[in-house]
């Protein structure tokens, strides 16, 4: 297979996945077990199950066999040592956010719950670092870190939890400045096969020692383990916010004036990219009046200085790639008007076709190819009388395209995941990923193969030597 | 084993690493097809041997029984499948310039020399990324760089090659800026186990594709395949840069000086300790006149305002704590003559006890520590009546200990050793690590499982699903 071929169909590769093999002896007998352990907190309902296995796309639910609530490490370490004596699925559940299937259950098993598991277990401020349980969410993180001055910068915009950002390597608006969930994560504690508890490393901020098994449990999907605490690098809180809108005659525009922003070093906190049709949509949904034309968000962080200094150097930059417009600011007030057509995006794109669901795909290519791709994917919309408006976080060339579709009609679902498979292939093509921040779930799994070939054999060898009997999260990343 | 006890003691673990099982019959098949099939670029002469040995430290040499010049990856592959057929250790050798015995050959085998693999194959300067083979050297890349306006930031001082790099995620002076190799490699090729060659990602600048392989491979010291080309992430050439030296009353001042730095958000380059002792060193080997105080040497990049914003910010946080003689300058002339005592410290050093050998030792702890750690280590140096000047890459916590002994008395020796394993448990009790970047090797295994615990069998799980017949780099971070 060349590289950006996909094989077969994307339509076919879910199918398939459906077909689970099913340890139904084990799964009865850790239902059993784990009702007379856990009480109230092992729930079998429909309701309950359904809710945690809602994929948030059009990916159809498998639900787990149960959903059990935990509150501790201990309980996981019981769990796990249960669930691997049984050989039954366990998959574990945050915010339930996910996008490509994260939390369906193939094989069956049993929904880990970790929402309960929420505290706070240690801010080290001089340090720039704390520690929580995977079951806190990034706002209630910042909310708790408020009062120290510091905060955690990464926002993938859901109110996601921290062990599920761990888990499928979240990034979002501000990673160009701040990085992903990969350079924020110091350490984790883990419960692996078996049920013993690692920590994969300490606080120190590097460290040479030995295979980085905090990187291979970041974006490992929950399939070697259940997370149990996060170690996470925080930021101090900046003392001065400005916010900025600037929009440019075409996309290669505005694609250009990110690259030289980036390539000046200008240490650009946001720098999101709007197409024309989603800045109509905003200005429809939210009642503004921007140019309809390709625009880029921006926010710097800094002081009063610095952050001048930078909106400066960027104004520069723009006016360079045809834009006259760039406005930005300092006051929160004008800065949260400034940003509330990026913020309201999503419901902005809902009302362009008000009750059609939404396939929010994305795909990361170098920033170079930024242009190429987003023009190329104009065209296959136009081509297929697609409705489609596409948001970007351009100074990672990493875009999102919030395909308007009816959930409902198996035609139009097929012509959605054509145009999906058209859009992996092209970010292939120009040496991208599959995905920049959402994971592979079961959504994207066939263009993993498309997209490393062979490496996807290494990542099979690890996932068997350090979970044999497949119980953790089985049936996602690789079949 | 509680967190920070070293089991048995270091030199005993050195001897137990001597003696590691030989493939003999193998070994000689494989010897003679390289050397039919490599004719002059097949050598076995002692001296050439002994230097793809020289561990640089007094850990003792383990001569590899031959040594093979690769020129591509096609030999790469070649020789890993020859080598995986029979089962004959190989191990990549660099510049040499690592200092835990990671060239040591403790089962034999055929040290595979990637210098001749230099080619730089690609810069894509709008992306800010290159792919280069292994062999290039940083100082190389920098020079092929320099009429891009861009740059490879990380120094580890050494001019190391870049596969040799990666392979112990080694960082250095500016890691506090621009991070680590672990950030900054986006991608590598790397022959596997039997002779495939596999990719871990492409060019975007960040993915959720799976598990991070890529960090995998970073870090990893060889034992896992060799690697044929590494994508790494470039900056921009600073317009301006600006040098500064900072002394302090006491170790705890400059330590608060580096914490509120970085809290702060002050993009500092480089923030580099030195401690009284070395200060006097640099001194009277430079024929500088500094004071003989712990000293802070700062860079910051940026354009003039920036830089300028930069260092009054840090000169109003030096001043807080105690410091009124922060000095710095943008004329190029006068930063190299105040970073001159940085750059000569390990000359500086040695001129302290000429004649006697160095032992350059690194461990890393949460910056809140720093000061606590270096200062229980001048308890301990001064306890011991040991001559041992500190250097830190103080932003990061990472500090390195330059003992002065004498590598041909035993007794000598053993001391050395002790206070290493002193110095060692100190970091970890302290949260720290027992390397921030030369790597595990042979010199740091006993501190790996005291710092990790378990986890370490989850990279041994690793290393043998992924190399069965322990073939790459056998007897590294874990026996």
């Amino acid at each position: 297979m060349t590289r950006g071929e996909v094989k077969g169909t994307f339509f076919v590769a879910l199918k398939a996945i459906k077909a689970g093999p099913r340890n139904e002896d084990g799964i009865a007998v850790v239902k059993a077990l784990l009702a007379a352990r856990f009480a109230e907190r092992f729930q079998t309902g429909e309701a309950i199950r359904a809710q945690h296995a809602n994929t948030t796309t059009y990916i159809p639910a498998q639900l787990p066999d149960a959903v059990v609530f935990l509150e501790s490490a201990a309980e996981v370490r019981e769990i796990v040592a249960i669930a691997s004596e049984h050989r039954v699925p366990l998959i574990p559940f945050g915010a339930g956010s996910s996008l490509e299937g994260h939390v369906n259950a193939p094989y069956g098993g049993i929904s880990v719950d970790m929402t309960r598991m929420n505290r706070v277990l240690a801010v080290n401020a001089e340090d720039l670092d704390c520690t929580v349980e995977p079951g806190v969410t990034r706002e209630e993180l910042n909310v708790y870190l408020r009062d120290t001055g510091l905060f955690f910068p990464i926002d993938p915009g859901a109110n996601a939890s921290i062990g599920g950002m761990t888990s499928t390597r979240a990034s979002g608006t501000n990673a160009v400045r701040y990085g992903t969930m990969k350079e924020n994560v110091l350490a984790v504690t883990a419960v692996v096969a078996g049920g013993r508890e690692i920590r994969t490393a300490h606080r120190a901020r590097k460290s040479s020692a030995g295979y980085d098994l905090t990187r291979l449990f970041v974006g490992a999907e929950g399939t070697l383990g259940i997370i149990t605490s996060i170690t996470l690098r925080l930021q101090g809180i900046p003392e001065v916010i400005s916010g900025g809108v600037c929009p440019f005659p075409t996309i290669a525009d505005a694609c250009n004036a990110v690259i030289l922003t980036i390539q000046s070093g200008i240490p650009v906190a946001r720098i999101e990219f709007l197409d024309a049709l989603q800045m109509k949509a905003c200005n429809a949904y939210s009642g503004l009046h921007y140019e309809e034309t390709p625009t880029l968000f921006l926010e710097f962080h800094g002081n009063a200085e610095s952050v001048e200094l930078q909106s400066r150097h960027f104004a520069e930059i723009a006016s360079e790639f045809g834009s006259t417009g760039f406005i930005w600011t300092t006051n929160p007030e004008e800065r949260a008007q400034l940003w509330k057509a990026r913020h309201n995006a999503y419901w902005a794109q809902k009302s362009l076709m008000p009750g059609r669901a939404i396939l929010a795909t994305d795909v990361c290519v170098p920033i170079s190819r930024l242009a190429d791709c987003v023009a190329a994917t104009h065209e296959d919309i136009a081509a297929h009388g697609l409705i489609a408006p596409i948001v970007g976080h351009a100074g990672d060339g990493n875009f999102h395209v919030g395909l308007l579709f009816d959930d409902k009609d198996a035609a139009d679902v097929a012509r959605a995941e054509a145009f999906v498979e058209r859009l992996n292939a092209r970010a292939l093509s120009m040496d991208g990923t599959c995905t920049g921040e959402h994971g592979i779930g079961q959504g994207k799994m066939p263009f993993l193969a498309a997209e490393l070939g062979d490496a996807v054999d290494l990542m099979r060898q690890i996932k068997h030597s350090l979970d044999p009997d497949n119980i953790f999260n089985p049936g996602k990343i690789f079949a």
